[in-house]
């Protein structure tokens, strides 16, 4: 029998769809794939790559001042928002719209062509985590900037037109309807019981222990009770804190070893699939609250969405996400 | 400078990227594509074909009781919702679950495998609509469900598994949050002004003229002011009706070759893209009503969602909507 799952957080449904189900292990990618790490180190038509700094308009560099860099963030070459200009609201008729100011930056993850978060060290995690922050902050100092957008994507499945690793933040001059009704709801379960939702999600996520998948003292992973796709995981700080920009010493020295693990497992088990990463964090004029929590939402690229999707916004999840979790946890690598 | 533009209805927000605008010729399919029509007209290995009649259990079909069939419906072999059950509620901690309760169908528009509504007949299609109808209208009866989709994938990279020319309609034993929200933004503006939002957005595209693709005294067919992607289409009746559902003869006449034209401009202007389509209608239990208004969305997949998008909800779309309407309204083929 399928099952309609909820979202605790959101209030999404998602169907778990044991008829079509598929196991885990069926998604494994095929294994002639050309891995991220085996492409070469360089490539001199590579914007990112050593040699071509000139190419895009640096914002800064780490460590800054050096003649190298192991970090790098730039200004994204076709940016989705300019960051000249003032902010105009326009309402004419049905034709509402503001001008798109705002950020769009590109994270360079690594000086090498192939390298990826999931083989990286943890220093050297810990440096692109960095870079986040601090461009985080930095932007969010604007006034006219509403909400950051974090993300990543890994593969041309989840968007990626580049194959050098990077990231990309977008800082938007409104809060995207889709937060502001999770920021509703989270709000709301405040109200009603005194707790974040997050927090008690965790809470009982780590009663459980099935859909765990890593674990330390700072943060716990786990694939979603409603996923709303296969593999879909939340990486959540275990202690509770709505914006990722506040974030202390302790948790950034612990983040980079678990996200390592969460993605390193993905690379082994499933043969590098493509994925995309978001670090959702509370509206930057909401900032400290005991609403909201910080989190990292992974989402690997296996299953397409259609017209459902589209017309009902629900997702039709094909596997059990407890199978999931158990197969990164545990499963044997079956390349 | 790039714009961030509202839609009415839904109050969502699009950036509408002119930075890297392309225009509308830039999404052109490849000439070289093998378009649906050149496929052979029968498959022996197509469930969908005729002969295969057997290989799916069959609802319904018409004409009725004949030996052959125009148009049939059968139940999805992997169906995500299971027909028979009782529905169940349990909430247990964060898990909250509802037993999969409900219908997904698929209805076989053609006998031809290498049909497609955009080459077919008024006739044609309008016996598809009026299966659209009547499965619609069957399963509205059931007490269970809460919320009918009607979709069609079209195309590979529209998540379509089969090529033989086919639509799906799910009936959920709950109404979507996204549906939900839908339907409270479209309340507000009720209660607001007295007016449906829809019917205040068309008469907008109708004085203004610039977004609008193909009209007829019954139904108007405009490429969406905030258009979340390329191409992003919406098919309106011209008299208020908050349920398709009940939909009147008149307007069904008219609806077969408004359909074909605008699907038929995308076919010869774009050569064919990949597309869904979805009509939506108000949930089942909120039928006749003021505010919401049945329509039919058309979304071709000419881009592809990534990290920002399921961050964010927010679509970033890098054409203008004016010029896409204009194209598909004027446009020369460049084939």
């Amino acid at each position: 029998m399928p099952e309609l799952r909820q979202n605790l957080a959101t209030r999404e449904w998602v169907i778990i769809s044991s008829e079509r189900a598929r196991r885990p292990n069926a998604y494994i990618e095929a294994s002639d794939r050309i891995l991220t790490h085996e492409r070469p180190e360089h490539d001199a038509h590579c914007p990112f790559c050593l040699g071509n700094e000139e190419l895009d308009l640096e914002v800064c560099r780490y460590p800054e001042g050096s003649q190298g860099w192991d970090t790098r963030v730039v200004r994204n070459k076709y940016p989705a928002l300019a960051e000249a200009g003032t902010l105009v609201r326009n309402f004419n008729g049905v034709e509402r719209y503001i001008t798109g100011i705002g950020y769009h930056e590109v994270l360079v993850e690594h000086t090498l062509h192939n390298a990826t978060l999931a083989l990286m060290t943890d220093e050297e995690i810990r440096a692109v985590v960095d870079m986040y922050l601090r461009r985080g902050r930095e932007i969010s100092d604007d006034p006219r900037v509403e909400h950051l957008v974090f993300f990543k994507n890994h593969g041309e499945r989840a968007g990626a037109s580049l194959v050098h690793p990077h990231s990309q933040i977008i800082g938007l001059p409104i809060v995207p309807g889709d937060i502001r009704h999770r920021i509703e709801e989270s709000r709301r379960f405040f109200d009603d019981t005194g707790q974040c939702v997050f927090c008690t999600m965790l809470a009982d996520e780590l009663s459980r222990g099935e859909r765990l998948i890593a674990l330390n003292d700072h943060f716990a992973a786990f694939v979603l009770y409603a996923s709303s796709s296969p593999f879909h995981i939340w990486i959540l700080p275990r202690t509770h804190r709505a914006s990722f920009m506040h974030i202390d010493e302790d948790s950034l020295i612990h983040l980079a070893p678990l996200l390592r693990d969460v993605l390193f497992r993905l690379y082994t088990h499933l043969n590098d699939p493509d994925y995309n990463l978001i670090l959702r964090s509370t509206p930057t004029k909401e900032p400290e609250n005991g609403y909201f929590h910080w989190y990292i939402a992974i989402v690997p690229r296996l299953s397409r969405s259609a017209g459902f999707e589209l017309g009902s916004g629900m997702w039709i999840n094909p596997t059990i996400p407890e199978e999931c979790a158990a197969f990164l946890r545990d499963g044997a690598v079956a390349l």
